[in-house]
C-alpha cells in the first residue's frame, strides 16, 4: 500500500486540529550552548510535549481525523515507545479506545505509561512480522483503525505541525534539524518548513549505529533492513517509504553521530538548558558539534523530540 | 545595620530595571502531578532563569540600582552558589567588576561557573565571620558596593519580581510556595504576593535539616545560629533578619520535609515536568506531597528556585 505525503495544506490542518488538546511548547535558548557551537540555536521543548514527546501530535491528528463511524471502533498500533503512550492519550481526547500492540521484552516502565494512559496491552513475539500479525489481528476482531507510527500521512501532517510553531514563534531561520529514526518527524518537518520558507537548510541527525537513512540517501535508494546498534532507543527504526521520499524531494541532508557524541551532548543540554531530554534528542546538538563550520553564524532549529527517561539508568 | 524590606512599589521597579536583562520564565503544569497532589498546580521555573536560578533577580536589580559613581567601583559578595554567580552575570550586564569571595571547600564546578561569569575569586576560610572580613577588605581594598546574598532591601525586592511575572501568567491563585534558606526570595515574594493579592495563602518549605525558619515562626522570635544537616545545599542558611520580619507579618507558613521527601518529589518533577530542577527546588512539592489537605482542589504557584545540579552526583 503506498502511503501518501502530507501536503503543506494538510499540515496547517492537522495544525488547526490537534490545537484544542496538543500543548505549545516553549522554545529555549541558551548562551553558553550558542557560544559552544558558534551559532544561534532555537530549541524547540517537545519533551514538553503532552506524554512527553513530538508524538502526540501526530497521533492525535490521526484521532481526530477520523470520522465518527471509524473512530467509535477505537484504534490500534504497534508500539513500544512513545508512539503508543501518544495514540493512548489521545484516544482519551476522543473519548474511544486505543490499542497497543507491544513487543516482549519492552521496558516495564513505559509498557506501564501506556497502561496507565488507558490503552488495552495486546503482548506479541519481539519480531517485526510479529508486531504487524498481531496488529492485524486487533485491526479484524475490534474493527479499531489502524495507526502506523510513521508512514502515516496524519501521522506526518502531525509531527509537522511543531514546525509551523517554531518559526511563528521565533521568525525567519537558516536551518533547521531533527532527528531520523522511522521518519515521520523529519518527513513532515522538511515539508512544513519549505512550505514555509523554500531555502531553509534541512538537516536530519542519526546515530551511527542506526545510519540507514544516511546511506539511503547517500546512494539516492533505500537501503533494507539492518541491525541497529545504538543507545538511541528512538531512532533504531528502518526509514519508512514516503518518509524516505519525502527526505529526498526536500534534499536533506544526514549528519551521523557516534554514541558518544551524543551522550556528551545529552549532558549539556541538561546542563544548560535543564531539560531532560532523551537520548534520542541528544543526537541534533551532537551533530552540531560535530560539524559546526555548516552552522556558523545561523539561526538554527533544533528539535528536542522527548524526554521519557529512565532517571534511574543514565548513560553516564 | 537594619536592613529595611522593600515595599510593594519597590518590587514592581525592581521589575522594570530588571526586564531587559532578567528571563520571562515560563509556568509549566503536568496532569500527573496535579492528580497526584489533588489541586492545579503551577511551577514558576526559574531554574531556567539567566545563571539557572532565580538569584539574578535580585543580583540585578542590585546592580542596577546603584548610581554611576557607586556602580563604577563594581562590586562585591560572599557566596559559593548561586547568588555569586548572579552577580557576576548581572555585573557584566552594566560592565562592571564583580569580586567574589569563596569559602574553601566549595564546590569546583561552581566555582568555575562563577568564574567564568567574570568575577574576580576571592578565597577565604569556611567560616561566616571569614567571609565577612574578608568581604569587607574586598569592599575597603576596591571601594566596590557589598551586596548580600538575602538580607538586602534591593535583593529581596528582585526576587519578588517574579511573583508579579507568575500572577500576571496564570491569573488569581489560592496559595503559593517558596522553599526557605536565608528567606530573600520567601520574603520579597510573600510581600510582592500580599501587594497583589491580601488573601493569597504563604507558605515556605524547609528542610528538617536546616528547620530555623519554622522554629523562629512556631516561637515568633528568630532562633539562633544551628550546625545545618540536609542534603539542599541552598537552604543552610540561618533566616535573616528582615527577611523573618517579613514572614512574620505575612503570616508564612512553614512545612517542614525530611530530605527523603525531597528526593522522591525531585524525581517527581525531572519525571514528569521534564526539569532538571536542584534538590532545594524539590522541597516545595514534597511538602505538599506531605499536606495535600491544605491544598485540596486549589490553585498554588511553586517555585522551582534553581536548576544548577551536578550530574554526576545525583542523590538517587
Amino acid at each position: 500500500m503506498t502511503v501518501a505525503l502530507p501536503s503543506f495544506d494538510d499540515i496547517c490542518d492537522a495544525a488547526a486540529r490537534i490545537a484544542p488538546y496538543a500543548r505549545i511548547t516553549p522554545v529555549l535558548r541558551s548562551d553558553v550552548l550558542d557560544a559552544l557551537v558558534g551559532a544561534q540555536l532555537y530549541f524547540k521543548c517537545e519533551n514538553l510535549q503532552r506524554g512527553g514527546a513530538f508524538k502526540f501530535r501526530g497521533a492525535c491528528n490521526a484521532v481526530w481525523s477520523l470520522d465518527d463511524a471509524q473512530a467509535k471502533h477505537g484504534v490500534v498500533t504497534h508500539s513500544s515507545g512513545n508512539h503508543g503512550n501518544a495514540l493512548a492519550l489521545a484516544a482519551v481526547t476522543r473519548g474511544i479506545a486505543a490499542h497497543v500492540v507491544v513487543p516482549e521484552g519492552a521496558v516495564r516502565a513505559k509498557l506501564e505509561a501506556i497502561e496507565r494512559a488507558g490503552a488495552v496491552l495486546h503482548r506479541c513475539a519481539a519480531t517485526q512480522a510479529a508486531r504487524e500479525a498481531t496488529a492485524a489481528q486487533v485491526q479484524q476482531a475490534t474493527g479499531a483503525a489502524f495507526v502506523h507510527p510513521y508512514a502515516d500521512t496524519r501521522v506526518m501532517a502531525g509531527q509537522g505541525s511543531l514546525v509551523l510553531e517554531l518559526l511563528d514563534q521565533v521568525g525567519e531561520l537558516d536551518a533547521l534539524i531533527t532527528p531520523v529514526g522511522g521518519g515521520g518527524l523529519a518527513a513532515g518537518c522538511a515539508i512544513a518548513a519549505h512550505g514555509l520558507d523554500p531555502a531553509l537548510a534541512l538537516y536530519a541527525a542519526e546515530p551511527q549505529g542506526a545510519d540507514d537513512a544516511a546511506r539511503s540517501l547517500a546512494q539516492g535508494m533505500r537501503v533494507g533492513a539492518f541491525v541497529p546498534d545504538t543507545i538511541c532507543d528512538g531512532l533504531r527504526t528502518l526509514i519508512g517509504e514516503p518518509n524516505f521520499n519525502a527526505l529526498l524531494t526536500h534534499r536533506v541532508k544526514a549528519i551521523t553521530v557516534s554514541d558518544a557524541e551524543t551522550i556528551a551532548a545529552m549532558k549539556w543540554l541538561w546542563r544548560e538548558l535543564k531539560q531532560v531530554v532523551e537520548v534520542s534528542s541528544a543526537t541534533v546538538l551532537a551533530a552540531m558539534l560535530q560539524q559546526p563550520q555548516l552552522f556558523a553564524g545561523k539561526r538554527v532549529g533544533l528539535v528536542l523530540t522527548g524526554g521519557n527517561v529512565d532517571l534511574d539508568a543514565l548513560p553516564w
